[in-house]
Order: C-alpha cells, then sequence, then structure tokens
C-alpha cells in the first residue's frame, strides 16, 4: 500500500545458504526489530539480525488455513507495536510465497509494506547443476508449477520447454506417472535438486521413466524437479546419458568466508 | 565442469541496483581481476570491484550470432591469463543469459567454471508492483517466455495462469495481438515494468486489449510484461478496474544507503 507507511517488509532470502540473499535483503534485516521466518531458511540468517526478536513461523509445503490465519494475524500484531518487521521467506516471496494472504491481512490493518525479492529455487537449482534453464533453439520458455495443488491434488503439464515442479519431493514416482500422462516422452531429461544452494545441496539426473529412482536419494528434503530442455547438461553431447547418475554435489566454497 | 579449477564466475547481477544482487555475488566480484559485464547491469555495480578491469561486452535482447561469438573468444582469452575472472550477467545467468554458448567455450578450453544465481526480472517486476505471481486457487503456474525468439519472430502463448514476457518492450501492440491469437481474453489483465528494480522503474496496467497504449510510456526500456493471475492488483477487489492505470512507481527508498 503506497499511501501508509511501510512497517513489514517481505524478504526473499533466497533457497540456501544464507550468503544468496540480497544485499539490500541483508540491510533490511539488519534494521528489523522482529523477524518472522519459515523453518526453510538458513539459521545462519540469524547473524544478520541478531538484535531482532525471530519468530519461527514455518510451515513446509502448503499448511492448513489456520496456520497461515494465524501468521496474518501475527504479522499484523506485530505490525502494530513495531516499525520494522521483517517477514523472511525462503526463495522468492512472489513465487509460491502465499504473499497474497498476508499482504490482504495487511491491507486490511492499514498496514504499509515493501517486497525485497529473492533467488527462487528454480534458479538456485540450475545454478548447482550448471543447467540454463533456457536453451538456444530449444529452450525458449520456463514454467514454475506446483506439483500439489492447495487442494491436495497432484498434478503435472507439458506447457513450456522447460518445467520446474515445486514440491514434488514426497512423490517423485507419482509425479512421473502424471508427466506420462501430460504427454512427456519417457526418455525425456529430468534431474533432481534438493536442498538447492545448500552446502549439502543434491543432485540427480534421471528420465522421466526412472524418475521413481529418485525417491530415496531426496527423500524429506525440499526438492525441486526439472524436466526437458533446461534439465540436459550442457557437456551432454560428449557425456553418456545414462539415466539416474546420481551426482552428490558439494556446495560451492566460499573462499571469503 | 567439475574437473578443472574454477576460473570463471557468472554472476546474476539481478535485475537492478546495485543491491539488488546477492550476498555471494558481491563477495565474488570483490575478489574478481576482470569483469566482462553488459550494458544493462547498474554501474554502481563496480565499486563492489573496484579493482578489477571491467569490460563491457553489452548487446540488448538478441545480438548478433558474431557478437556472442567474440564474447566467448574473450571469455576464453581472459581466463587463459588471470584466475578470477567474473562474467556478469543480468537477471539471472540461467534465464535468458545465453549462459550454454558461454560455459560451451569455456568446456571446450578446458577452464572451470562456477554460477551464482541472479534474481531474475519477471521477481523484481513482481516485488515492484507488489503482485505476487502465484495466487492461492487462480495461480499455480508461472511462465518466463521471450516474446521473441532467435529468429527475430514475435510469438505469445497462453499455457501458465501467469505468463511474464521478456524483451517485449519494443513491440507491444504486435505482442497484444499475438495474445489474442493465443487465446487471451481482451479484458485479461496485463502489467508492463520496465527497468524493474530500479529507482526509476515504470509501471503501468493494461488489459490485453489495451496493452499497445503502453508503448509509448516504455519506449527504449527494456520490459517485462506480465499477463493474467499474477497482472493484478492484490487490492484488485476494492479498487476500479480500470485500464491503462498508469503508475509510475518510485524506487524502494534505501534507509541505509
Amino acid at each position: 500500500m503506497a499511501d501508509a507507511p511501510t512497517r513489514v517488509v517481505f524478504i526473499g532470502a533466497g533457497p540456501g545458504v544464507a550468503d544468496l540473499i540480497t544485499v539490500r535483503g541483508a540491510r533490511r534485516l539488519a534494521e528489523a526489530e522482529v523477524v518472522l521466518f519459515d523453518a526453510l531458511t538458513d539459521p545462519a540468517l540469524r547473524d544478520l539480525a541478531p538484535q531482532a526478536r525471530w519468530v519461527d513461523v514455518g510451515k513446509r509445503g502448503f499448511g492448513h488455513a489456520t496456520g497461515q490465519a494465524a501468521i496474518n494475524a501475527l504479522l499484523v500484531d506485530e505490525a502494530g507495536r513495531h516499525a520494522h518487521v521483517v517477514r523472511l521467506k525462503g526463495g522468492d516471496p512472489s513465487v509460491f510465497g502465499r504473499l497474497e494472504e498476508e499482504m490482504l491481512a495487511l491491507q486490511a490493518a492499514g498496514i504499509g509494506y515493501e517486497v525485497v525479492p529473492g533467488v527462487t529455487s528454480a534458479l538456485a537449482a540450475a545454478a548447482d547443476t550448471q543447467r540454463p534453464l533456457t536453451r538456444r533453439g530449444s529452450g525458449r520458455s520456463v514454467s514454475l508449477t506446483t506439483a500439489m495443488t492447495h487442494l491436495g491434488l497432484l498434478q503435472a503439464t507439458r506447457t513450456a520447454d522447460t518445467e520446474v515442479f515445486y514440491m514434488a519431493g514426497r512423490q517423485l514416482a507419482a509425479l512421473a506417472d502424471k508427466l506420462r500422462e501430460a504427454g512427456w516422452a519417457g526418455d525425456t531429461p529430468v534431474c533432481v535438486v534438493s536442498r538447492a544452494g545448500w552446502p549439502d545441496a543434491r543432485t540427480s539426473e534421471h528420465s522421466v521413466a526412472t524418475l521413481a529412482q529418485a525417491t530415496a536419494l531426496h527423500a524429506d528434503r525440499p526438492a525441486v524437479v526439472t524436466v526437458g530442455a533446461g534439465a540436459t547438461a550442457v557437456a551432454g553431447k560428449t557425456r553418456a546419458k545414462t539415466p539416474s547418475l546420481e551426482r552428490h554435489q558439494a556446495g560451492p566454497g566460499d573462499p571469503t568466508a
């Protein structure tokens, strides 16, 4: 709301380790009196706002309506008592971040807010695996989709050259079936990255036909699943195209740490 | 390439002002000896690497094949002479960043690289306009698409609940026609943001039927065009749905600057 003073800053923390937040996000955090954060955000981010009171409002995937209502109420309450409230979200707040619901609650209470964007998981996964989501000639469009609807239904589509499915980690076998139904060929390349951007990020490559084999490797870890043009290794022409070539990737070293 | 020492770091600068780069990106820049940058990246980023030699390899939109070949050759040449070369790209390198071509050139030369993700323009536009790209119930998928193919053809699709078109700024009237052809209704909301994330970002809202009116407002400015669920203001239910409600948005203030 442009007409109310800003009391809440929605910040995208990025998907992984604390250093994938933006410089602007880090600066806003340093001013916070209260930070409402999700379970998936890196605990190391606390070092950016040691002065603030940190409140865990985490819920993984799609939480209960009551859970979201409680978060909305808490956000309004804190903003009524503090001028610098940060709502820290994993990834980017505008992509699968439930931002709309929290904005509406603040609007109803006449509280102004700002949004600081972040790196969404699909981009971190592409960086980790060194597989660009767009490719010249073969990859002109990228779709970011939830595999799970808010009603708990599993869905898959085939609409873009590269499709990235969020929140699919628990149902990779079922997702593979849905991908086949949506028209993806069995030998379409698929890349799975869990905890993208983190030092313990784990990546594996498959085909649609063998995607179910990724289940154990990524169990109980938030994962994104990339299907199509962007799932292929850039060196693919010279590498054996073995499905299920598991690759546990170490995080990029940080020589400045 | 995991088996060659890293000499090149691809960094997504984010779409706008220097403070939308990630903390990791800023740290890698501080180590650079040479930085190859595009015209669209913020000149203020130079303050993060004053020790480096900055080389402008900029080209807007899809450049000539010769232009890309020259960039590839320069990248390989610099990496042969320096251990810390940064290739700084606007937005995120994995999304419409021509990353594949440059990776292949480095691979052929046996040079290792790392990718640091960034905030892509669609996310910055959503933050600027406070319009989340996903919405509960109505916005389950987001597509990022180039309006222009590498052959210079204008295309549009209707595959996701929210579609964001990159590199469409020069042909908004033609894009409107293509959107109609692709099946979008004339009253579908459309939001245009040029120079997303910058202090002089400019936003306007339209419908598919009135999109052509945005042409003059965003002329000669890099723009992203958001169509569908994510183009609607979150306060939309209480606002008049006037097409072409132009809104020149000031950049978010930075109280720490």
